[in-house]
């Protein structure tokens, strides 16, 4: 996987050095390379692999997806928006430059992985396909509906099924996304059961999330713990409790292994990703 | 041209209704219903009409045009860009609503701008070549590029091909693809000279902007004048006063005409938008 990160990285930064200077320039590639773990374009490039075809062609298509989940960051951080000084142990991108140059960095991100897919060099009809599953999970019927119930949801207690239904469009859309655009180049009749897994390691990554934020270190995480209890957040750990949260974390990865069992792929690519997810302490 | 604008903003509030309830929702028909006066898309329009063809057709592409246009004037209005509370004589977004919904609202124009083009009833390779011309304009070497430029020159000054080059991005990059989407399904061959055309008419318009904002009447532009001065900001009227200022806007409007000359068209629909331009006290 180290090699996949290594590939994914050098593709970004070779996008970014397409640009023309500015300071929006050097803030986007700061967030871009400020150490992500690159969980969304692994997945499409490992469900590729799992299929045995060379996933090399498809690095652009993975790299519009970090392009989309960074500029999500960014602008999540904002002062207007969640306020947060560390990202990845590191100032975020607006206290490393300012509100405005932030704003546009995100605004950049989200434009230019339009053109990313654009520019690669796939049939057209391949990249109205990837378009179309991308742009309509981070649209405004996916992860920017997730953020909206998020933001709605900051002052009134959510219960278990609002909690699910932020975290399924919050971050289940674009990870599923990730899988499906893997199954779309290698066989589209199998893409509704990789949606199906996306959403299922969506849903215990957000969990992860929730639990990490009290048991976490905040030095091996990068940002401040204990947020969602000093904000007075619904989460998992506050419905049920570490113990029920995390045997239910376990539970959907379960789940999304029985339904890989379900295709004729070579499981242990995508099990290893699965792998690290539930060993994360980060 | 009246009945065009109804077209536009009937099937801008189509496409609106079709997201799921959200405050995110209500702030983005908020701003796109704020008596924007749908200059690129109806350029787009009648570029087509000035063929002889149907343009019904295109009404859709042309609504991505001022969906990004509005996405960036909400971003643009940020308090951690220019801070404006008015915008077109009502309160800014984020003023109406508040700044993260104003953020998403622009995420989800800039997002979902891409998906009107990608579910429109065009041909792939249209939408691609659509897709294309409009995200190259309004991207990290376009309109972005304008907006970062335009913030790199608040606190120096600027000299006048400095300006120009912001104001050639800045407004003239989305004008210019207006037109260049227009010839595009009419005769391809004729794109580049829509597009100076369009870069006349952009420049034409923001020294426009920077005259109204010593001369205009603040009621009928329906936000505050004199802010650049107040901003010490570099504009066309500080380096050469009004009067040369203007005669450089009748130029270029002079030069978008004889461009117009060379063309096969029906000229008399561009040079009624020019027209209204020219005259315009908003």
């Amino acid at each position: 996987m180290e090699k996949l990160i290594k590939e994914i990285n050098s593709r970004l930064l070779e996008i970014v050095d397409n640009y023309q200077d500015s300071v929006v320039k050097e803030a986007i590639k700061y967030s871009l390379m400020a150490g992500g773990k690159r969980i969304r374009p692994i997945m499409m490039l490992q469900v590729i692999n799992s299929y045995g075809i060379d996933y090399h062609d498809y690095l652009d298509a993975a790299c519009a997806i970090e392009m989309i989940h960074t500029y999500s960051l960014i602008h999540d951080d904002l002062p207007g928006m969640d306020n947060d000084d560390l990202r990845r142990g590191k100032p975020t991108c607006h206290r490393q430059f300012d509100e405005a140059t932030a704003i546009l960095a995100g605004d950049g991100l989200l434009n230019e992985a339009v053109n990313v897919i654009l520019k690669a060099c796939y049939s057209n009809d391949l990249k109205i396909s990837l378009l179309q599953i991308l742009y309509q999970a981070s649209g405004i019927n996916g992860m920017i509906l997730g953020q909206v119930l998020d933001m709605e949801f900051e002052n009134k207690k959510a219960n278990h099924q609002e909690l699910d239904l932020i975290h399924h469009h919050k971050t289940g859309d674009l990870i599923s996304a990730a899988m499906k655009m893997g199954a779309l180049v290698c066989d589209y009749k199998d893409m509704l059961i990789w949606q199906e897994i996306g959403y299922k390691i969506g849903l215990a990554f957000q969990i992860q999330d929730d639990i990490l934020d009290v048991t976490g270190n905040s030095e091996i995480l990068g940002k401040k713990v204990g947020s969602d209890l000093q904000n007075h957040k619904s989460t998992y750990v506050s419905l049920m409790g570490i113990d029920k949260s995390q045997t239910i974390v376990n539970q959907y990865f379960k789940e999304a292994t029985e339904l890989l069992y379900k295709l004729n792929v070579k499981y242990e690519l995508i099990l290893e990703i699965m792998e690290k997810l539930k060993k994360r302490v980060k």
